[in-house]
């Protein structure tokens, strides 16, 4: 096949008696799962029977972590020191590394979570303290994030892969940068259009920004919303999307 | 010189603004530091920086793994099963073991903390789980318990090391398991007496029981009640009398 | 009508952004709702949300405290003194008490949760702090429980009102109390069954034990499991019954 | 006596195995306390503890609520709306309100804690959240914060009675608005400069900014930091100095 990219989803996200996301349906059709590590979401039971789905469908595995806010699912930005997201990462990253290790395999990536995420993109020191958590655990994981972000230009400048996801259902400025949530048309509500966007991004490595202009991303994987009740009809309809444009769904360590 | 043994203490249980103990130097004299890993006691903070004083001075790094049960310290039964017993020790061991190669060290043992503790001498299932958590880790790690426990017998069956600990300041049966707390002679409170018996355990590896007898012990490490005021101060003081004795303290990977 | 019977149902028990049960359905069909009270389930949001939803239907509420053991949902046995369980029980009640009068409500009842439910039946410790609590906080509160229980003998000593609960769904021994879960014939699935055992109950107070013989019951009354995907159809079919029946449904208060 | 002011402090700040302040101690010199909550600080057993401390030595009592942020200590900004500020109020002024009911005593005041505290200063809507809901749970409590702020106004405007609370140990601007932390001269070390301050303050109502003016205060209360650990003397110093310049201590709703 010609093009390749990766399909990321965040899984692992229930708690105790909670359940969130349809986990074990949604790894038959991503190639990378962002598994939460019991401060924002997920706890060790989830965390070792949401590995195990991986397992089975021969999904790679990155850490998903976030800030310690499970009554605010980590969405809520927190005023946390870079030495203290440093050591929380350390934690969490850690905690799924080991339960990774436990059934054979190894982890991919790290994606931070939710207010952490955000707040990485435009905060250097942040950024930094996320990169230097991943650079101490193990140097050859994946940093995930927004292109053009302090996120990305810190993991270059330290050596640390850098894989830029694609949100198909986000509107993008002429700048490569996202479209913020609190304007009207931040959200690209149609599924047929995120399609297509996801085929042009693929293919040509490009967007069309909100103004027409035709914007270069240089992303290496599609990030689909696991929450999401649609996520599993939506995940599946782009496998076969894929498969009919000569596309293969591959985890994002193999595209580097 | 002729005697070898080691000593562990329970440190990094400090909680956020919350201080426990005198760690910066209790870790002056002991051998091997038993770390808590965020559940019962300890945050990823804390454990960073214990984990350093640690290195600092040459003092062996265990996980201290307890019940997610901070507001009673990890010290209340609770009924907890096997597999989620297990997932909890593999997300703490994992957690601490991300701190320790993140400053180039590796986790000697594993000691498990409190209720959890306590329940694992006696309860088979519950001593399976964790010794499968520490093999599913590293079957290198050293399992820390008492002797004659349902947790030496597991981990002699699945052939991880067992280090029986020895406490100074509990009298012992005849059949050389602890008097329980509740007996009205359980606690030896006279400082002079428990060095006695630390000298007597190691140089002759036997305790006198509550009934006169000699009972052999088979200990390995001696433990050190970290969060008593007065630790510090006895360690200082059996440092010494070790030293006048020709007995080296060791960490307990280099006594099996 | 002839015939006045409670429904009682636990709701609230989501949890940031968790949700658990269809509170805003349920409420259309109970008399009595048991509040989760942010220790084992619920957050100060879904607490001011569930009585809102209560004040709307004429739903009386209740506190529905338990251990403070989330991740378990309070469905563990956890060894807590009887004095931090009134504790537990004081801050609980106190806090839902508060959404309650900050909407014009007052409280009606109090039913513990769980594993803490479960334990205070048998211990006379705990049914004495839960049923000292409710005393201190407000003396007019029920209390609810099973028959022959601790719970019950504790209330009446201290002239604390009591409400004996049915569980449709639940064989009873000949001497009044529920079969353990564990015996194989604990649990009674069929629908139809189970509604023509409250019929019963409420209308000859009778219920026809494992061994066939009719035992008298002494309930106010009918829990109603909310968590269940099909409580709602049920609440609603078990309505409709009511109403067929001349059995008017009516909050406890209003049955002593 | 001629003058009267009201001497407040943090205290209950304990949590399960671990202890900050020296409450037992505290509560002998102070007429006001202001008691965690549970979220920051504080559990219900130790909310228990301290009220009782508090009716021992007729203190008055008032709530301290926080951030749900244990492990940061209430002291780190959170992004909460106000509508959650609101109920994470309700919550826990509804808790400690049960402990002192249960002990035959009434709320006298809420003081916000931390993080949440300085917030409200400077946000409209966090200070309109605060205040709302002081109202619902009684509107009778004396809100405590600082002068010329949001929390002032809002309270002002919706009749919630305001105590300004005066701090012996920062420096004021000529607006009398806080020197903030970040500036080299916020804070006043001397504690004889202190208490020159706090005499000036109780008997002019003035306070010398750092520019040397003359500033108009308006404070019922004194702060007096719990947490440090020479408090207790600096209290008791306080006690006797008020003593011999016929300065009454009187709990803050008798100056209203």
């Amino acid at each position: 096949m010609l093009f390749k990219i990766d399909l990321n989803s965040d899984i692992g996200e229930s708690f105790g008696a909670y359940k969130i996301g349809r986990d074990e349906e949604i790894v038959k059709y991503i190639s990378s799962a962002n598994i939460a590590c019991g401060f924002h979401a997920g706890d060790p039971n989830v965390m070792a029977k949401t590995v195990k789905y991986c397992r089975e469908y021969n999904v790679e595995i990155g850490a998903h972590p976030g800030f310690p806010d499970l009554l605010g699912f980590g969405r809520r930005n927190m005023d946390v020191s870079p030495e203290e997201v440093k050591n929380y990462l350390i934690y969490q990253i850690g905690a799924l590394k080991a339960f990774a290790e436990a059934q054979g395999l190894k982890l991919q990536h790290v994606k931070a979570h939710g207010a952490l995420y955000n707040m990485a993109m435009k905060d250097a020191k942040l950024a930094a303290a996320i990169v230097e958590a991943i650079g101490l655990v193990d140097e050859d994981l994946i940093c995930v994030g927004l292109g053009n972000s302090e996120l990305e230009y810190c993991a270059n400048k330290k050596g640390i892969k850098y894989a830029i996801e694609f949100f198909a259902d986000r509107n993008y400025n002429p700048d490569g940068t996202l479209v913020p949530r609190s304007a009207p048309n931040a959200v690209i509500h149609d599924e047929e259009e995120a399609c297509k966007r996801i085929l042009k991004m693929v293919k040509e490595g490009k967007v069309v920004a909100v103004d027409g202009s035709e914007v270069e991303v240089r992303s290496k994987t599609v990030c689909i919303h696991g929450d999401n009740p649609k996520a599993v009809d939506f995940a599946s309809k782009l496998n076969k999307l894929f498969k009919e444009n000569g596309i293969e769904i591959q985890p994002m360590k193999n595209l580097f």
